[in-house]
């Protein structure tokens, strides 16, 4: 395609080798500490010199080989995915792997199947992969992974995956908790809120499907299902027909949709509980500065402490200790 | 330290060279597609038979070796930190940068200087590094990177860095926008909210050094600065004492801290914006739904296709077209 440049400035280990007078497998095999192959100090010596002089900085993988391991996390989420309720609870997990020497990555990509995304992901040769959203892997997802050398794959997930250490977090539980809750307010007819924005089809499907399961467990509720954008306009347009859906309790998906429908039916006269009860979900800082307050499912996580230190052992021993599972717990403000 | 257990699991090139009954470094040679090596068509298909056989996944350093450059851009960033505004800008980003044919990982290790994170970055030799927080780049920093094979270094900062292409982001403008309004409407006792959560001080400090200027420049109003966690405790008791303080007006640090002292302010019966103005940043989609609704300083940034294209050309060409850099527009509602 014409001219490509050449990456003029890069140092390779051809070019260590060089200025080294050695042969680039011995700059690999003194970069890499690769014990089977003797050479002498001074070689050594002369190796280190060149690389330090060169400031060639050796790949994570050769890096890896040298100190019998990658310290690189994977996890795989996109940033907007990742939402205000577990940024947090990342950036502390982060600075407890960091506190066992573990540097975290996120990757973004997204892929057609589980087996594509384990590829890529073992191409950065990770030494563990941290999955929030686990009920996307499978075994097959896992045996490329483990053949690419990752010591562990730790993930959140409703159920199990061979070769993978599973945490519990049902999200199907998260919405059966906000129905139960809104039949026992007497509600019948309610609405489960999908965002349309990407990314959250994943954990917004099983929720749905535990409300549903409330429904069809209960003779008189039934669930509907109502596509909401994340938008003043979007929010509008569902308040401004909420009378005709008959709709008398909704489960938002979470805080941040719950606050912004409040808002709108609020607008539009459509009274809070009165006419609909809200439930959210993430119990984050603004479900109580609602008006009013809202009700909303508060999502208990293992400790960052406890997953840095499981997956430690995971990478360390293979076998990670129990961790406990995520717990959705009901609380209940005037917005229900 | 005892029995270190073997990845057992892991596939290396050396198991590929043994299953295709060649030698390493043939094997490095066909998966590498180095063309400085004849290797026979027989040879080369027993080795591409043996690495599908394995399941064996090259390093992505060897990829970027095979395919003429890696596909990787790095984003040093926390989760948190990147925030809720540009979460879906990010996204969207990776979204138009998957479209070039890269894939996004974010790097979330912290380090104690600019040279020991771009040594951290490089090991992952990706093609480009873009950073959110360009102003804690430098020229050594940017040339290590360079030594890496990295092709480009896209950020978002107030100044140049050698080595490194800006975009236009100056936080001091955001500060000095909110505190120009701040005086406007007659206020001259100004606080500046400075977060107490971790990563946020690197854009805190240079808005709070912009309303600092505006005071310096205006013979009737004083800034001083007023540190606040991101929790109902922290608000109240800043509400608490917000008379004895004398501050008639507030930039929030953006509109989610704005909105917690909004509602701590209420509690405590202290009126907005009749005792004090309050301005926040970012525009959120919560900024309107405040009571009173929230005058803010909305940051104009240049799309993600602008962005995604302008990394990509740098990437290929070494020179990225100009991209437009981060306006700050005030956006004045009843908060003040």
């Amino acid at each position: 395609m014409g001219k490509e440049p050449t990456a003029a400035a890069a140092v390779t280990s051809a070019d260590v080798a060089r200025l080294a007078g050695v042969s680039r497998a011995t700059v690999s095999f003194v970069l890499n500490n690769t014990q089977a192959h003797r050479v002498s100090a001074t070689t050594r010596a002369r190796v280190l010199a060149a690389a330090q002089q060169l400031g060639y900085v050796p790949h994570a993988a050769a890096r890896s080989l040298r100190a019998g391991r990658s310290n690189l996390v994977l996890m795989p989420a996109s940033v907007s995915a990742v939402g205000s309720l577990v940024s947090a609870w990342i950036d502390d997990l982060q600075s407890e792997l960091e506190q066992h020497g573990y540097v975290t990555v996120l990757h973004a990509g997204r892929f057609s199947d589980p087996v594509s995304a384990a590829r890529a992901w073992a191409e950065l040769r990770p030494a563990a992969v941290l999955a929030l959203d686990g009920d996307s892997l499978t075994d097959q997802a896992a045996d490329v992974l483990g053949r690419a050398g990752v010591r562990g794959v730790l993930a959140f997930a409703s159920h199990d995956v061979k070769g993978v250490h599973t945490i519990g977090f049902d999200h199907a539980r998260v919405g059966a908790l906000a129905a139960e809750h809104l039949v026992s307010r007497g509600r019948r007819n309610i609405g489960v809120i999908m965002p349309r924005e990407r990314g959250l089809a994943t954990f917004a499907r099983p929720r749905l499907a535990g409300a549903q399961q409330v429904a069809a467990r209960s003779t008189a509720a039934a669930v509907t299902a109502v596509e909401m954008s994340y938008t003043h306009e979007s929010a509008a347009e569902l308040a401004g027909h909420w009378r005709e859906s008959g709709l008398d309790g909704v489960f938002a998906y979470n805080d941040d949709y719950a606050a912004l429908l409040l808002h709108a039916l609020r607008n539009k006269g459509v009274t809070v509980p009165g006419d609909v009860a809200v439930v959210g979900a993430d119990d984050l800082v603004l479900a109580a500065l609602q008006q009013p307050p809202l009700t909303t499912v508060r999502l208990d996580l293992p400790t960052p402490a406890q997953v840095a230190d499981a997956l430690h052992e995971l990478v360390d021993r293979g076998v990670p200790p129990e961790v406990p599972g995520m717990e959705p717990v009901l609380v209940h403000r005037q917005s229900s």
